[in-house]
């Protein structure tokens, strides 16, 4: 299945000059969701993981459906204010200025076996402060899973150290 | 299985005197969440629906899983700035000011049967927003499911002209 068909590419968004890959087209579809949730369980199961890790609010698009259909428990990580209890914090780089992202402490247990599953990877660096927060907690980070790896965008050695897998790279 | 059990109240989040309800354990139980899932699913085959809407993040946690299991299509609605093509807009109540919510124009087709998938109904202002924005666009509104109706904060009619259900209530 050609799951590029439901992507498409919205011009000068955000802002002038950039150009977002829109997924909503991809999610309207239900086979084409199905196939994608279908080739992300597949590699959730190769890595035998038993936790899904995602970030606020795309990456839940598929973590949700994902953990259902692989059996998993499904681990949070959210921007501040947003997770009641106690959270470690990242601090990563934006472009202007710095984010920060959160898990509650005590979600992952060590030797849990951690699959991290999100829709695009751009530049990375939220992606690597959310690996940070997976081994501040002592858990097992058995491979990263993307749905479109925007490889223009970062260099090609950037998640050498563990097993990451894109559906589709543009 | 008690869902209850999972579901946990963090005293004064995110502001001092609110018991807020936390979901997290459900979503990091295997069992727990497939349950939910499960019921939620039940609920969207009886209305016979097609396509899951569900706001952004938290609706996300749930109705991924749910449009996946149901082999329904699944539609965002999301906070300004978020959706990149052209969005309808509706506004409503906060408890100071005004917020605003959008879907994409289109992504609903007419004569679609929608069932809204939402984790807690507090007030119900941003539901009665999404069910606007789904009438707007002329999709058969089937129904609204919600983990948990927390029934104290809002009038019992609240959406009585419309079939609703809530797995849990408080």
């Amino acid at each position: 299945m050609d799951l590029k068909k439901y992507i498409y590419d919205v011009h000068n968004f955000p802002i002038e000059g950039v150009t977002f890959k829109d997924i909503t087209p991809l999610l309207n579809d239900a086979q084409a969701f199905k196939y994608t949730v279908d080739q992300m369980v597949e590699y959730v199961k190769e890595k035998k993981a038993n936790v899904i890790v995602a970030p606020e609010a795309r990456g839940f698009l598929f973590a949700s459906a994902v953990a259902y259909a692989a059996n998993c428990r499904f681990v949070l990580v959210r921007k501040p204010g947003k997770l009641p209890r106690e959270v470690k914090d990242v601090e990563y780089e934006l472009e202007y200025g710095k984010g920060h992202i959160q898990i509650h402490v005590g979600d992952l247990k060590e030797n849990d076996n951690v699959v991290i599953v999100d829709d695009v990877l751009a530049t990375g660096g939220t992606m690597k402060a959310i690996v940070d927060l997976v081994q501040q907690e002592k858990a097992n980070l058995n491979g990263i899973i993307f749905l479109a790896d925007l490889s223009f965008l970062h260099d090609s050695e950037l998640f050498k150290e563990f097993d990451s897998k894109s559906l589709l790279t543009y």
